[in-house]
Protein backbone atom coordinates (compact mmCIF):
# COMPACT_ATOMS: atom_id res chain seq x y z
CA UNK A 1 0.00 0.00 0.00
CA UNK A 2 1.23 3.23 -1.11
CA UNK A 3 -0.14 5.42 2.18
CA UNK A 4 2.25 6.02 4.81
CA UNK A 5 1.54 4.37 8.78
CA UNK A 6 -0.29 6.89 10.97
CA UNK A 7 1.61 9.08 13.04
CA UNK A 8 0.52 7.36 16.23
CA UNK A 9 -2.35 5.01 17.82
CA UNK A 10 -5.37 4.98 15.44
CA UNK A 11 -8.84 6.82 16.39
CA UNK A 12 -10.81 4.85 19.15
CA UNK A 13 -7.22 3.03 20.25
CA UNK A 14 -6.44 4.82 23.24
CA UNK A 15 -8.78 7.64 24.08
CA UNK A 16 -5.93 10.27 25.07
CA UNK A 17 -5.20 9.74 21.03
CA UNK A 18 -8.34 11.35 20.89
CA UNK A 19 -7.82 14.94 22.85
CA UNK A 20 -4.26 15.16 21.55
CA UNK A 21 -4.44 14.52 18.13
CA UNK A 22 -7.06 17.17 17.83
CA UNK A 23 -4.49 19.84 19.17
CA UNK A 24 -1.22 18.38 17.72
CA UNK A 25 0.05 19.31 13.93
CA UNK A 26 1.58 17.62 11.39
CA UNK A 27 3.95 16.63 13.21
CA UNK A 28 2.37 15.09 15.70
CA UNK A 29 3.96 17.14 18.32
CA UNK A 30 2.07 19.97 20.63
CA UNK A 31 3.80 23.00 22.66
CA UNK A 32 3.04 24.82 25.66
CA UNK A 33 -0.08 26.65 24.40
CA UNK A 34 -1.57 23.36 22.54
CA UNK A 35 -0.49 21.48 26.11
CA UNK A 36 -3.26 24.08 27.74
CA UNK A 37 -5.54 23.39 25.42
CA UNK A 38 -5.15 19.63 25.24
CA UNK A 39 -5.32 19.36 28.86
CA UNK A 40 -8.65 21.64 29.23
CA UNK A 41 -10.32 20.09 26.44
CA UNK A 42 -9.82 16.67 28.35
CA UNK A 43 -11.40 18.10 31.72
CA UNK A 44 -8.16 16.93 33.57
CA UNK A 45 -8.22 19.88 35.58
CA UNK A 46 -11.50 18.86 37.09
CA UNK A 47 -13.09 21.53 38.85
CA UNK A 48 -9.60 23.81 39.05
CA UNK A 49 -8.72 26.23 36.95
CA UNK A 50 -7.25 25.64 33.67
CA UNK A 51 -3.15 25.37 33.87
CA UNK A 52 -1.68 28.47 33.25
CA UNK A 53 1.26 28.82 30.31
CA UNK A 54 4.01 28.70 32.35
CA UNK A 55 2.83 25.19 34.21
CA UNK A 56 2.43 23.86 30.55
CA UNK A 57 6.07 24.91 29.99
CA UNK A 58 8.02 23.10 32.97
CA UNK A 59 5.63 19.86 32.02
CA UNK A 60 7.22 20.40 28.94
CA UNK A 61 10.47 20.82 29.76
CA UNK A 62 10.25 18.04 31.97
CA UNK A 63 10.24 15.36 28.90
CA UNK A 64 11.43 17.06 26.44
CA UNK A 65 14.99 15.30 25.65
CA UNK A 66 15.71 16.76 22.18
CA UNK A 67 14.63 20.55 23.79
CA UNK A 68 12.03 20.74 20.91
CA UNK A 69 9.85 22.61 23.05
CA UNK A 70 7.22 20.03 22.14
CA UNK A 71 6.23 16.71 23.38
CA UNK A 72 4.81 13.86 20.88
CA UNK A 73 2.05 11.08 22.06
CA UNK A 74 4.21 8.80 24.11
CA UNK A 75 5.67 11.44 26.18
CA UNK A 76 1.90 12.99 26.55
CA UNK A 77 1.05 9.75 28.13
CA UNK A 78 3.94 9.93 30.59
CA UNK A 79 2.78 13.13 31.66
CA UNK A 80 -0.97 12.18 31.62
CA UNK A 81 0.21 10.05 34.34
CA UNK A 82 2.16 12.02 36.65
CA UNK A 83 -0.65 13.90 36.30
CA UNK A 84 -2.91 11.96 38.08
CA UNK A 85 -0.64 10.94 40.53
CA UNK A 86 -0.44 14.65 41.59
CA UNK A 87 -3.99 15.04 41.19
CA UNK A 88 -5.10 12.41 43.21
CA UNK A 89 -2.60 13.36 46.00
CA UNK A 90 -3.90 16.86 45.77
CA UNK A 91 -7.14 15.97 46.24
CA UNK A 92 -6.93 13.90 49.25
CA UNK A 93 -5.43 16.94 51.03
CA UNK A 94 -7.50 19.23 49.64
CA UNK A 95 -10.36 17.68 51.43
CA UNK A 96 -12.67 21.09 51.09
CA UNK A 97 -12.57 21.04 47.33
CA UNK A 98 -11.40 25.11 47.84
CA UNK A 99 -8.34 24.72 45.35
CA UNK A 100 -5.49 24.89 47.62
CA UNK A 101 -3.42 23.36 49.92
CA UNK A 102 -1.25 25.08 52.75
CA UNK A 103 2.37 24.56 54.12
CA UNK A 104 1.49 21.46 56.48
CA UNK A 105 -0.17 19.79 53.73
CA UNK A 106 2.46 20.79 50.94
CA UNK A 107 4.69 18.75 53.42
CA UNK A 108 2.82 16.20 54.19
CA UNK A 109 2.26 15.27 50.22
CA UNK A 110 6.03 15.90 49.70
CA UNK A 111 6.64 13.12 52.40
CA UNK A 112 4.13 11.06 50.46
CA UNK A 113 6.16 11.32 47.43
CA UNK A 114 8.89 10.16 49.47
CA UNK A 115 11.06 13.21 49.47
CA UNK A 116 13.15 13.94 52.55
CA UNK A 117 13.40 17.72 53.23
CA UNK A 118 13.87 20.30 56.16
CA UNK A 119 11.49 22.83 56.98
CA UNK A 120 14.28 25.26 55.69
CA UNK A 121 13.84 23.73 52.13
CA UNK A 122 10.05 23.60 52.35
CA UNK A 123 9.95 27.11 53.52
CA UNK A 124 11.57 27.69 50.18
CA UNK A 125 9.48 25.95 48.10
CA UNK A 126 6.59 27.45 49.56
CA UNK A 127 7.56 31.10 49.22
CA UNK A 128 8.45 30.13 46.04
CA UNK A 129 5.05 28.36 44.93
CA UNK A 130 2.60 30.10 47.20
CA UNK A 131 0.23 33.06 47.12
CA UNK A 132 -0.97 34.18 50.39
CA UNK A 133 0.59 30.91 52.17
CA UNK A 134 -1.95 28.81 49.67
CA UNK A 135 -0.97 26.39 46.97
CA UNK A 136 -3.22 26.15 44.08
CA UNK A 137 -3.35 22.82 41.93
CA UNK A 138 -1.80 24.97 38.93
CA UNK A 139 1.06 25.95 41.32
CA UNK A 140 1.06 22.25 42.75
CA UNK A 141 2.31 20.74 39.67
CA UNK A 142 4.77 23.53 38.50
CA UNK A 143 6.36 22.52 42.03
CA UNK A 144 6.22 18.79 41.98
CA UNK A 145 7.87 19.09 38.27
CA UNK A 146 10.49 21.02 39.28
CA UNK A 147 11.55 18.71 42.29
CA UNK A 148 11.77 15.58 40.39
CA UNK A 149 13.73 17.22 37.71
CA UNK A 150 16.30 18.94 39.83
CA UNK A 151 16.28 15.58 42.14
CA UNK A 152 16.80 13.51 39.32
CA UNK A 153 19.61 15.48 37.90
CA UNK A 154 21.02 15.86 41.74
CA UNK A 155 21.05 12.53 41.79
CA UNK A 156 22.79 11.29 38.15
CA UNK A 157 25.58 13.43 40.00
CA UNK A 158 25.58 12.17 43.62
CA UNK A 159 27.87 9.26 42.20
CA UNK A 160 28.75 7.69 45.89
CA UNK A 161 25.02 7.67 46.96
CA UNK A 162 25.64 9.49 50.13
CA UNK A 163 23.21 13.13 49.39
CA UNK A 164 26.34 15.02 48.00
CA UNK A 165 26.82 16.18 44.47
CA UNK A 166 29.89 18.08 43.04
CA UNK A 167 28.60 20.45 40.17
CA UNK A 168 30.94 22.84 37.66
CA UNK A 169 29.11 26.17 37.35
CA UNK A 170 28.12 26.07 33.82
CA UNK A 171 26.91 22.45 34.18
CA UNK A 172 24.84 23.97 37.35
CA UNK A 173 23.73 26.87 34.82
CA UNK A 174 22.14 24.21 32.80
CA UNK A 175 20.36 22.07 34.98
CA UNK A 176 18.81 24.72 37.11
CA UNK A 177 18.06 27.19 33.94
CA UNK A 178 16.98 23.50 32.08
CA UNK A 179 13.42 23.55 34.27
CA UNK B 1 10.29 65.57 71.40
CA UNK B 2 7.85 63.01 71.51
CA UNK B 3 7.64 62.33 67.84
CA UNK B 4 8.80 58.79 66.72
CA UNK B 5 11.78 59.18 63.76
CA UNK B 6 10.40 58.79 60.11
CA UNK B 7 10.37 55.21 58.88
CA UNK B 8 12.02 56.67 55.61
CA UNK B 9 13.50 59.87 54.23
CA UNK B 10 11.53 62.71 54.56
CA UNK B 11 9.76 63.62 51.95
CA UNK B 12 11.11 65.38 49.11
CA UNK B 13 14.82 64.52 50.11
CA UNK B 14 15.03 61.39 47.56
CA UNK B 15 12.97 61.50 44.30
CA UNK B 16 12.12 57.03 44.96
CA UNK B 17 10.66 58.07 48.29
CA UNK B 18 7.56 59.20 46.89
CA UNK B 19 6.86 56.07 44.49
CA UNK B 20 8.08 53.58 47.46
CA UNK B 21 5.94 55.39 50.28
CA UNK B 22 2.65 55.73 48.07
CA UNK B 23 2.67 52.30 48.03
CA UNK B 24 3.97 50.67 51.17
CA UNK B 25 1.98 50.08 54.48
CA UNK B 26 2.25 51.37 57.84
CA UNK B 27 5.20 48.63 58.04
CA UNK B 28 7.56 50.81 55.46
CA UNK B 29 7.26 47.87 53.18
CA UNK B 30 6.14 46.10 50.05
CA UNK B 31 5.21 43.13 48.76
CA UNK B 32 5.36 41.95 45.02
CA UNK B 33 1.69 43.56 44.45
CA UNK B 34 2.87 46.59 45.66
CA UNK B 35 6.18 46.53 44.00
CA UNK B 36 4.45 46.14 40.61
CA UNK B 37 2.36 49.45 41.26
CA UNK B 38 5.28 51.14 42.57
CA UNK B 39 7.52 50.29 39.53
CA UNK B 40 4.40 51.13 37.64
CA UNK B 41 3.71 54.63 38.83
CA UNK B 42 7.40 55.32 38.79
CA UNK B 43 7.51 55.23 35.29
CA UNK B 44 10.16 52.46 35.24
CA UNK B 45 9.60 50.14 33.13
CA UNK B 46 9.28 52.84 30.41
CA UNK B 47 8.50 52.00 26.51
CA UNK B 48 7.86 48.53 27.91
CA UNK B 49 5.06 46.91 29.83
CA UNK B 50 4.32 46.68 33.24
CA UNK B 51 6.39 43.75 35.02
CA UNK B 52 4.62 40.61 35.78
CA UNK B 53 3.92 39.71 39.12
CA UNK B 54 6.26 36.62 39.01
CA UNK B 55 9.28 39.17 37.94
CA UNK B 56 8.17 41.53 40.91
CA UNK B 57 8.19 37.69 43.36
CA UNK B 58 12.02 37.33 41.70
CA UNK B 59 13.03 40.59 42.23
CA UNK B 60 11.95 40.53 46.06
CA UNK B 61 13.08 36.68 46.81
CA UNK B 62 16.71 38.33 45.43
CA UNK B 63 17.00 41.07 48.32
CA UNK B 64 14.51 39.52 50.94
CA UNK B 65 17.18 38.52 53.47
CA UNK B 66 14.51 37.92 56.05
CA UNK B 67 11.94 35.58 53.89
CA UNK B 68 9.57 38.27 54.90
CA UNK B 69 8.30 38.45 50.52
CA UNK B 70 8.65 42.12 51.36
CA UNK B 71 11.41 44.23 50.72
CA UNK B 72 12.17 48.11 52.87
CA UNK B 73 13.31 51.38 51.48
CA UNK B 74 16.83 50.30 51.16
CA UNK B 75 16.36 47.20 49.39
CA UNK B 76 14.17 49.30 46.64
CA UNK B 77 16.56 51.41 46.30
CA UNK B 78 19.29 48.76 45.67
CA UNK B 79 16.94 47.05 43.48
CA UNK B 80 16.07 50.14 41.28
CA UNK B 81 19.90 50.25 40.85
CA UNK B 82 20.20 46.92 39.38
CA UNK B 83 17.54 47.73 36.84
CA UNK B 84 18.57 50.80 35.71
CA UNK B 85 21.54 48.88 34.81
CA UNK B 86 19.63 45.92 33.17
CA UNK B 87 17.25 48.42 31.36
CA UNK B 88 19.99 50.16 29.87
CA UNK B 89 21.98 47.27 28.62
CA UNK B 90 18.32 46.06 27.10
CA UNK B 91 18.53 48.85 25.27
CA UNK B 92 21.48 48.64 23.71
CA UNK B 93 20.38 45.55 22.34
CA UNK B 94 17.24 46.73 21.55
CA UNK B 95 18.12 48.89 19.13
CA UNK B 96 15.16 48.92 16.98
CA UNK B 97 12.40 49.60 20.90
CA UNK B 98 10.77 46.53 19.82
CA UNK B 99 10.89 45.38 23.45
CA UNK B 100 12.46 42.30 22.86
CA UNK B 101 15.84 40.75 22.18
CA UNK B 102 17.08 37.18 20.26
CA UNK B 103 19.52 34.54 21.94
CA UNK B 104 22.43 36.09 20.07
CA UNK B 105 21.98 39.49 21.68
CA UNK B 106 21.17 37.68 25.11
CA UNK B 107 24.54 35.92 25.03
CA UNK B 108 26.22 39.57 24.03
CA UNK B 109 24.95 40.98 27.36
CA UNK B 110 25.11 38.33 29.50
CA UNK B 111 28.70 38.10 28.56
CA UNK B 112 28.77 42.24 29.08
CA UNK B 113 27.75 41.36 32.44
CA UNK B 114 30.74 39.17 32.85
CA UNK B 115 29.15 35.61 32.61
CA UNK B 116 31.17 33.08 30.56
CA UNK B 117 28.49 30.19 29.93
CA UNK B 118 28.81 28.02 27.05
CA UNK B 119 26.40 27.72 24.25
CA UNK B 120 24.49 24.62 25.63
CA UNK B 121 23.72 26.97 29.12
CA UNK B 122 22.57 29.73 27.07
CA UNK B 123 20.56 27.22 24.99
CA UNK B 124 18.76 26.59 28.55
CA UNK B 125 18.59 30.07 29.24
CA UNK B 126 16.59 31.53 26.57
CA UNK B 127 14.62 27.72 26.36
CA UNK B 128 13.09 28.95 29.97
CA UNK B 129 12.64 32.81 29.34
CA UNK B 130 11.90 33.31 25.64
CA UNK B 131 8.98 33.40 23.58
CA UNK B 132 9.59 32.23 20.06
CA UNK B 133 12.56 32.81 20.18
CA UNK B 134 12.30 36.13 21.70
CA UNK B 135 12.76 37.09 25.07
CA UNK B 136 11.34 40.11 26.40
CA UNK B 137 12.19 42.71 28.85
CA UNK B 138 10.08 41.57 31.62
CA UNK B 139 11.83 37.98 31.54
CA UNK B 140 15.25 39.56 31.05
CA UNK B 141 14.90 40.82 34.47
CA UNK B 142 13.67 37.84 35.68
CA UNK B 143 16.86 35.94 33.76
CA UNK B 144 19.13 38.62 35.32
CA UNK B 145 17.94 38.01 39.04
CA UNK B 146 17.88 34.32 39.20
CA UNK B 147 21.35 34.67 37.17
CA UNK B 148 22.88 36.73 39.67
CA UNK B 149 21.40 35.31 42.77
CA UNK B 150 22.13 31.37 41.56
CA UNK B 151 25.82 32.68 40.98
CA UNK B 152 26.19 34.22 43.95
CA UNK B 153 24.77 30.92 45.43
CA UNK B 154 27.17 28.84 44.00
CA UNK B 155 30.46 30.85 44.47
CA UNK B 156 29.77 30.92 47.88
CA UNK B 157 30.02 27.27 47.95
CA UNK B 158 32.81 27.39 45.47
CA UNK B 159 35.42 27.26 48.46
CA UNK B 160 38.30 26.47 45.87
CA UNK B 161 37.76 29.31 43.67
CA UNK B 162 37.90 26.72 40.93
CA UNK B 163 34.31 26.80 39.21
CA UNK B 164 32.94 23.67 41.00
CA UNK B 165 30.93 23.89 44.06
CA UNK B 166 29.74 20.65 46.10
CA UNK B 167 25.70 20.93 47.55
CA UNK B 168 24.37 18.47 49.95
CA UNK B 169 20.73 17.74 48.18
CA UNK B 170 18.93 19.75 50.94
CA UNK B 171 21.16 22.50 50.55
CA UNK B 172 20.88 22.30 46.47
CA UNK B 173 16.91 22.51 46.61
CA UNK B 174 16.82 25.61 48.89
CA UNK B 175 19.27 27.41 46.74
CA UNK B 176 17.62 26.47 44.01
CA UNK B 177 13.83 26.91 45.28
CA UNK B 178 14.72 29.74 46.67
CA UNK B 179 14.44 31.82 43.34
Amino acid sequence: MAYPPPAGPPMGVDPLWGFFSAVAGADGQIDAEELQRCLTSSGFSGSYQPFSKETCRVMIAMLDRDYSGKMGFNEFKELWGALNQWRDTFYRFDSDRSGNIDARELQQTLTAFGYNLSPQAIGAIVRHFATDGKIVFDSFVACCVRLRVLTTSFQQRDTMRNGSATFRYDDFIQVVMGI
